[in-house]
Formats: C-alpha cells, sequence, structure tokens
C-alpha cells in the first residue's frame, strides 16, 4: 500500500524529486551520547548544562551561522498567523500512515504523512519518529539541518505544541532504584524498562558502520549507577608480591592508550526466533542486541602487569565487578581467563571513550571492561574491581547464565556446574533490510544486513539465498577490512537480488561464513535451549513482492 | 541374518562364553608402524633388519617366552598331519559370511567363519582380515598373542599356505615413480593407489584414542620421497641479517624437545557425502580422514627465532616445501601465517616423531610440519625447505586448492584469487559405530564416534538423535581432557541408547559444538563446494533394528 501511494505521490509532486538526490549517509555523528537528548526541550535552544550534549554542538557546526539565520527568519513567519495548538499526546497519536504521521521540530507540530514514502532515507526511518520529536534522529543524521530539508519541513507545518503542556516526567519513587537512569533515545526499540534494555531497529541498525552511541543496543542487568567522574577509584587487586591499585581516571589515563572497533553482541541476541520454536527464558531480543564502536582505554594486560600480574601454567581467571549492584548489594560480576587477559594479542581494554566520546551511562561510565570477539556478558561496566582468581566469577551471571545447554535439557535436568561458562561467540549474521513481511518490488531487491564472528575470526563470505535456502548468492562485504586473528568487528553486508515481476514472495535467508570455515546452522530447533542464546541459526525474512 | 548366527552359535557352542570374557581394547601399540608389516614373512619369526620393528616387540614382551614355547609345541603337533595345502589367491577369495572367512597366520590357514560372530572385538573388526594374514591386525591389537587365543585358533585350522606361493610382488617398471612406495597395513581403505590415499576403517578409527600409526590415514598428493637420515639436511632461510639454517636430525634434535598430541584431518574428510548431492572433484574420502598422534620434535618458533626470525607487524607467512615432487621437479608446498608460526602458545612443530617412533615414511619420515588445528595440507611432511615470505606459498596447493566457495561457485565461474586459503578447520564429528546400513538388536544399542574443532577450540558437547534429529541426547566424552586455547586432539564419544523392541530403524544423527558455541551445520547441500572440501555437516547413519 505505501508503494502505491509512494509512486501516486511521485507522480503528483515532482519537487520531491528534488529531495531524492539529497545523500542519505553522508554524517555518522557517532559522537552523539542518550544524554544528549532532551526532548521536551523547546527548538534547538538546548540549554549546555551537561557537559555531554556534543551531539547538539555538531548540529550546530554543521548547520552554520546562516542556516540558523534563515531557520529562524522562517520560523518568525509561521509565527505571525495564529497557528493551531496541540498537545504531545495529540501528536503521539499520529504515528502511523494509517492515522497520519505527526512529527515536532522544537515547537513546531508537522504533518508529514505524504512526505513519508519520498523520505530519501526511506520510509521505514521517517516512521521511527513518527508521533514524537524529530531532534534525536537529525542528531543522528545531521545532514537533515540544512535550510532546503528545513524548507520542505515547513510546508508540512499543521500548528504547534501547547507550551501548557510542558510537564514534567511524572515523578518517581525516591525508592526506585531506577529513578536515576538516563534518558534514552527514542528510536530503540525497548525489551525491558526496568532494567533497561532495548536494540536498535534493523533499519538504523546497520545505516552505519560504527553504530552511533544512543542507538548502540543496551543490556543492563540492574539499575545504572551514578558515578563521579572525580572521585570515581578502579580498584585492582594485586599479585602476590606485587601491589594493589587504586586508579583513578586520570591514573588510567596515563596507560598507553589503545583502540580499536569492536562489535558487541549480547548471547541472547536473536531470542525471539528461538522462542517461536519453544518458550524460553529471558528478554525477547530480535535481530539488534548487537553493535559497534571506536573503543578507546587503556589495555588490561598492562594494568595487571603493574599490579604484578603476569600469565600463570595453572588455569587463572581475571574477575571483573561492576557498580550496579541489586537491593542486597550484590554487584554484577563476571569473568575471563587470565590467558586472554594478559594476551597484548587479544586486546582486552580497559575502556573509558566510545566513539571519540566518555562512555555514555548505560554503556558503563567512567570505565568498562571491552573484551573482543567475547560475548557480551563479561565486557563489565561501570567496572569497580578487577582480581585474579583461580576460579571463575562466582557472580551468578557467570555461573547460573549465560550458558549453552542441548535441546533436551530442561528446568528440570539443567545442571548448570556441568556446563561451560560463554566466552568466544559463534558466526552469526542476520538481515536488516528488508523487514519480514515487507513489500517489496520486483526488479533489483537491496538485501542488507550484517554479519560477525566471535574469538577473531573474520566474516569471509555470506551466501543469501531469496529461494529459502535452495540457490544462493555472495553478498558484497562492506565496511572495515578485518585483521587475521583480530577481526574484532562485524562486517556489513548487502546483494541486490534480481527477482523477476512474475514472482510473488522471497524467503530470503542468509548464512555467513568465518576464517575457520564454520558456518551457522540451517534451523533454530536443534540449537534451541533453555536460555535461549547463541541463537545463530540461517536468519530468514519473508517478503512480498509486487510488480 | 550375522546377529541371528551369532545366537545360535553361541548357544550351540559354550565354550564361546569364556572368550568373551577377554578385555577387547587393553594394550594400544601406536607405536607400531607402516614399515613394520611383513605379511609375506611366515609365522612370527620376522627378521629384525628394520629399526622400526617395535610392534613385534611388543608382541614378544606381552606374550612372554612360555607362551611362544606353548605355541611352538602346539604347532608342532598340528605339523604332524598332512595338512591340506592353498595358494594366497584361494585364501583371498575366502573373505565374508558369504564366500566363509578364511584367515592366515604364518604359513597356517584357519576358516573362522563360525568364530566371527563371537569374536570379541564385534564381527567386524574380524571381517577386516578376511582373507588375509592376522599379524597386520594382532600387531595392533597385541592382546591377541596370548595361549587361549592361539588355542582357539588351532580348532579352526583348515590346512596350510603352498610354500611354492611364495611369489615375489609383481616387479615395477623402474620408471614408476611410486615404485618405493613403503607398504601399508591391509586394513587401510584405499582410495587412490598412486599417489597413495587411504583411510582406516570406522570400526578401527576410534577403537583407540591415539591412532596407531599403521592405519593413522595417509593423504599423499606425490610419491612418498626416500630419505637418508644421515645425509637428511632442513634449509631455514635466515631473515635479513640473521644467518640461514641448514640443519641434520641431529641438529633437529637439540632444540628443546615438545610433544603435543594433535588431530589432523584432511579438507576432504566426508567428501563422499557432498559428492552425494552433487559431483565434485577430489578422492571419496568418507568419515577416515581424520586420525590422532602424539607427535614430538622442535618447536617451529625456536627454528625460526635461531635464523632470526621475528614477529612482524605486516603480513607474513611462513612458506614450506617437501621433497615430494612431481615429474617437473615441482615440489609440494604450503604455508601458515607467521603471527601462527611464531606464537609459542600455537605449539607448531617441525615433529620427528609419531607415537613415540621416528616418523613413518608415509607420515613424512624423517621431519614432517605439525600445525595444530589446521587442515592437514600445510602440514608439510618430508620437510626440505622453510623460508619467511611476504605472501603465501605460490604452490598449486595454497593457491588452487584447499579454499572454500559458495554452493553458487562451479568451474566456469571460480575465482581462486578471491578465496582466501582453508587453515583453521570448523567443528567436526562423525559416527563410527554402529555402520551405515547396518542391523542392530533394540535394547541397548551402543553408538560411538568422534568430535573435534579447529584452532585449538575444544568439543565441550556432542549431541546424538536417533530420530533424524527431533530429539537429542548428550553423548559421554571420552578420551584427553583439552587444554583451553589448545584443544588441539579430537575427543571419542559414545552413547547407550535405549532402543525400543518395536522400534524398526534408527535414523543416526550426532553434532559437536565447541567452545565457541560454533555448531556443524544441519545439511550438505548449503555448504557443498565444488572440491568437495569442509563437509562437517551432521553425520547422518540409518540402521534397521531387530527385537
Amino acid at each position: 500500500m505505501l508503494l502505491r501511494l509512494y509512486r501516486t505521490v511521485v507522480v503528483g509532486l515532482p519537487r520531491a524529486l528534488r529531495v531524492k538526490t539529497t545523500p542519505s549517509r553522508l554524517c555518522i555523528p557517532a559522537c552523539s551520547t542518550n544524554d544528549s537528548f532532551r526532548p521536551q526541550h523547546p527548538s534547538l535552544t538546548f540549554s549546555d548544562d551537561n557537559s555531554r550534549t556534543q551531539g547538539w554542538k555538531v548540529i550546530g557546526t554543521l548547520l552554520g551561522l546562516g542556516a540558523v539565520l534563515a531557520y529562524h527568519d522562517f520560523r518568525c513567519k509561521a509565527a505571525q498567523e495564529s497557528p493551531r495548538m496541540y498537545t504531545k499526546e495529540e501528536v503521539r497519536s499520529h504515528n502511523s500512515p494509517e492515522t497520519r504521521v505527526w512529527v515536532t521540530l522544537g515547537s513546531e507540530v508537522f504533518d508529514v504523512t505524504e512526505f513519508v514514502d519520498l523520505h530519501p532515507g526511506g520510509p521505514s526511518k521517517l516512521i521511527l519518529a513518527a508521533g514524537g520529536p524529530l531532534e534525536p534522529f537529525w542528531s543522528l543524521y545531521a545532514f537533515h539541518n540544512q535550510p532546503h530539508v528545513r524548507e520542505l519541513l515547513a510546508e508540512y507545518k499543521i500548528g504547534e505544541l501547547n507550551p501548557e503542556d510542558e510537564v514534567s516526567p511524572p515523578t518517581l519513587e525516591a525508592s526506585d532504584p531506577y529513578a536515576d537512569d538516563p534518558v534514552r533515545h527514542p528510536a530503540l526499540r525497548i525489551n525491558s524498562q526496568r532494567p533497561f534494555n532495548a536494540e536498535p531497529p534493523p533499519e538504523l541498525l546497520t545505516e552505519n558502520y560504527i553504530t552511533p552511541n544512543p542507538i548502540f543496543f543496551t543490556r543492563n542487568h540492574l539499575p545504572v549507577p551514578s558515578v563521579d567522574p572525580d572521585t570515581y577509584r578502579l580498584h585492582v587487586v594485586g599479585a602476590p608480591g606485587g601491589q594493589s591499585l587504586s586508579l583513578s581516571l586520570d591514573d588510567l589515563y596515563k596507560f598507553p592508550k589503545h583502540e580499536i572497533t569492536v562489535t558487541l553482541q549480547c548471547a541472547g541476541n536473536r531470542r525471539s526466533e528461538m522462542s517461536e520454536v519453544k518458550e524460553v527464558k529471558g528478554l525477547e531480543w530480535r535481530t539488534g542486541a548487537i553493535s559497534t564502536a571506536r573503543w578507546a582505554g587503556a589495555r588490561l594486560c598492562d594494568v595487571l602487569a603493574q599490579a604484578g600480574h603476569r600469565v600463570r601454567e595453572t588455569e587463572a581467571h581475571v574477575c571483573f565487578e561492576g557498580l550496579d549492584s541489586d537491593p542486597t548489594g550484590t554487584a554484577y560480576g563476571a569473568s575471563i581467563p587470565l590467558a586472554r587477559a594478559m594476551d597484548p594479542e587479544a586486546e582486552v581494554l580497559l575502556a573509558y571513550e566510545m566513539n571519540g566520546q566518555p562512555l555514555p551511562r548505560d554503556h558503563g561510565f567512567p570505565v568498562r571492561v571491552v573484551v573482543p570477539g567475547v560475548v557480551g556478558a563479561r565486557n563489565v561496566k561501570w567496572l569497580a574491581r578487577v582480581s585474579v582468581e583461580s576460579e571463575e566469577s562466582h557472580s551468578h551471571w557467570q555461573r547460573r547464565d549465560y550458558k549453552g545447554f542441548s535441546p533436551s535439557v530442561d528446568w528440570d535436568t539443567v545442571n548448570f556446574d556441568l556446563a561451560p561458562s560463554i566466552q568466544e561467540l559463534p558466526v552469526q549474521s542476520a538481515i536488516t533490510q528488508p523487514r519480514d513481511g515487507a513489500t517489496v518490488e520486483s526488479g533489483e531487491v537491496t538485501i542488507k544486513g550484517y554479519a560477525w564472528s566471535g574469538g577473531g575470526r573474520a566474516v569471509i563470505r555470506v551466501d543469501v539465498s531469496v529461494d529459502g535456502g535452495l540457490t544462493w548468492q555472495e553478498a558484497e562485504l562492506e565496511g572495515e577490512e578485518q585483521r587475521p586473528r583480530k577481526a574484532w568487528a562485524w562486517r556489513i553486508w548487502q546483494l541486490k537480488a534480481r527477482v523477476p515481476a512474475e514472482q510473488k514472495e522471497l524467503n530470503i535467508v542468509c548464512k555467513a561464513v568465518d576464517d575457520s570455515y564454520n558456518v551457522q546452522p540451517d534451523t533454530v530447533a536443534p540449537i534451541w535451549n533453555l536460555r535461549g542464546v547463541l541463537s545463530n541459526a540461517w536468519h530468514r525474512v519473508h517478503v512480498r513482492v509486487v510488480p
């Protein structure tokens, strides 16, 4: 239906063609942080009381003073008429082509229903903002801040937000441990509010090779701790004969700064497909519990060495504790083998920067562990304590969670003690475009997705099928070429498939191969497990084709 | 039919029950080498002219002098009657229960048809010797050399081999480059005689954790070179500023001796299953192109260091050349990344011992490369030359073979230049017992096999299904527990499955999981490739069940 509408509009509104030439991926303001959104503020006059509002500075820079003035002019003209006033509630109810698509920019309200299918970045991306403010999206895709975009938008203005409507957010009970959680980006698809767990929608996930901070998937196990960077100390227990360290952020900055691009993935990514086979326990992650950032920090091996630690002949583990804790005061914890921690080639980081910015609060401010190639759960956030032990971390999440089991194991027979904890993850890929259930036009269909493997193994090939796996075509691999044995980051892939006009549907399937030639299993049921982790079967998307 | 016969015989011959108590896996004379078989020799009086006849020494030790004398006594008595004489050709024609099962020991001929189903090691293992001498098998399983076994055998004697029949093997043309290839164990299933390529039968493959040298799978690309150990020199090209080395065996022995258990697997293992999907180019390996040995030698990193080589920031490769060469003089060659070669934890060996013995000629005498976790093809045998280059080996086998491709690639579209050469292999497992097409009795059925993964990743679980993959049971893992990140050797696994009497058939399936949680793909077709390599789908065996 959208596609039919699209063509009608294109014929009727040739001016849209001018817009179509706007490049859709000119700029990656990956440095924007979750904390930089204040959608309740009117217009662009954001206060700068938060030191992490860099996103808006980027906008300002890109926009340039001239554009600001032009826009100001335009707004003054519009204000001369007496505008119709709307509440936020009213705007929120117009969030789909069926109910019409309203958005706000500053205090202005726009009905962009007719523009949805003309949106150069694709209709689905504009729909993500439907019923709410454009600012959080324009901060991610700053090329919107150009005079011609604003002119275009002005044509769709229908009124203004009622200033009376500026209510403060509902007061949280002082006893609510989540009261201090940060504000999040509205594009995130929330799987759990408390603790906060959310993933970027597929439309945005592979839009950029580096995931912008505000839409990086968030997997919190507990409330987000509020940390004062000035008094923060990282405690590193010293080796026998060595010395324990109590490191301030400035102390940590003195270690050689190491910067690497690393994809993190939750063990539960794509769990929703597993629960379609049989019920599992866990958050219903779709394909978005995976993201990629440029991380910088001190190498764990350098810090451990300063505390007197060396590689040992006997089994040993580096245990991490976070500042996030449950009501009993038990902190989140996890561990990795000492051999990995001490291997400079494994590049384990105590990261204090994410995409050139201090870590956002949701991602571990001020310091988190980044263990390249290893399951997200070991990348402990809000890091408080590091110690070397002869046993793995005794935390619930190391010993009673994040383990794999045979499909035959149920909650009556499961024995967590006998299963190893997940460290390296297997080869993975998923389709992000088109979406399952979408309608596409015959001719050339662009299929897009991501592929990654654990343990530093590079993805060397992605096979894509449009006939459910009978025949395959190789996708083009995009994104950074990875280093041998240190392929920590994903590849984005794309295939332009020819689809004949008589085709009624496509069963799109993708599967990746890594450089150890491991492949994804064909189906989900044989890898089903009661916790719904390690879901890496072929990803399948069914779409209808219209001529 | 065999099983029905078994029960008839058991009822009729209660003496067999005595034999059933003989332990079937008491001793692993893994040190026997291919070169120790001289089946043309009469009886046990083998000449000791070959320094590698340790297998027979083991027999002698186990047997003890008393037993030798007892057997001698018995033979003298039997010889007093005038024996019926047979040719080897006649013996050879009796090689199945249908044609009757004859075997020889020394010059004596036995019809053991009625004993086949009473064989404590299982009927299938005795059938391997049908139509030929017992010696090569008894040298592998030396517990046969006991008086009561020989007494039992004597009851089946039907005559003697005709001494006139002692013809020399057919004279090979002097120009035949394979004329000097060594004598091989008769149990090996030959896929190609020239060059010699053969695998152990599944019945023997998982009988021992360490594969005895004589039945270790053999993958030769060219004739076996004949090397004089006294004049042998290994040439190691020195680094700029370093020195080139010309190492005798004694020189090599001076490096610290490093010993590890490593499973080697040919990239073409299980190719026969791939060619059932669609024709592929390559030898029809079944499940036996994989074996495990204890290898000892100098670490490659130590030898390279002595020649002045260091880890480099830029990409580099260690190129190997063998002494085996084609008619144009082109040697077999391959390469591995320098980073792996120089990593002491990767434990790459220049091996001169296999299971405590000098390398057998078929396995690279006197020196071969052993690259743990990496495809067999890079484990260059009869090693002549080592050099460090900025590019991979230019050999055919590195650049135009041993690469993986999408199922969509055929010989018209293949581009070897764009595909990486195979190094680490993916997770693998196969069923060795029961055999496909066998008949088993209901009740408890023992299912057995092997599982392994490349790159030092340990197998952590093997799931077995008897209903084609609908439900799964976990197998017991046997064999050596593997070290983290250095799990170079396979696990043998076993499952005793309950099979109800009403069951008519079993569709047995196995799949392994390694510690990066990679799994085997469900089916063969989606990993099919024109060279038939990397065949690691679930292994499937269909058996009939009798009550």
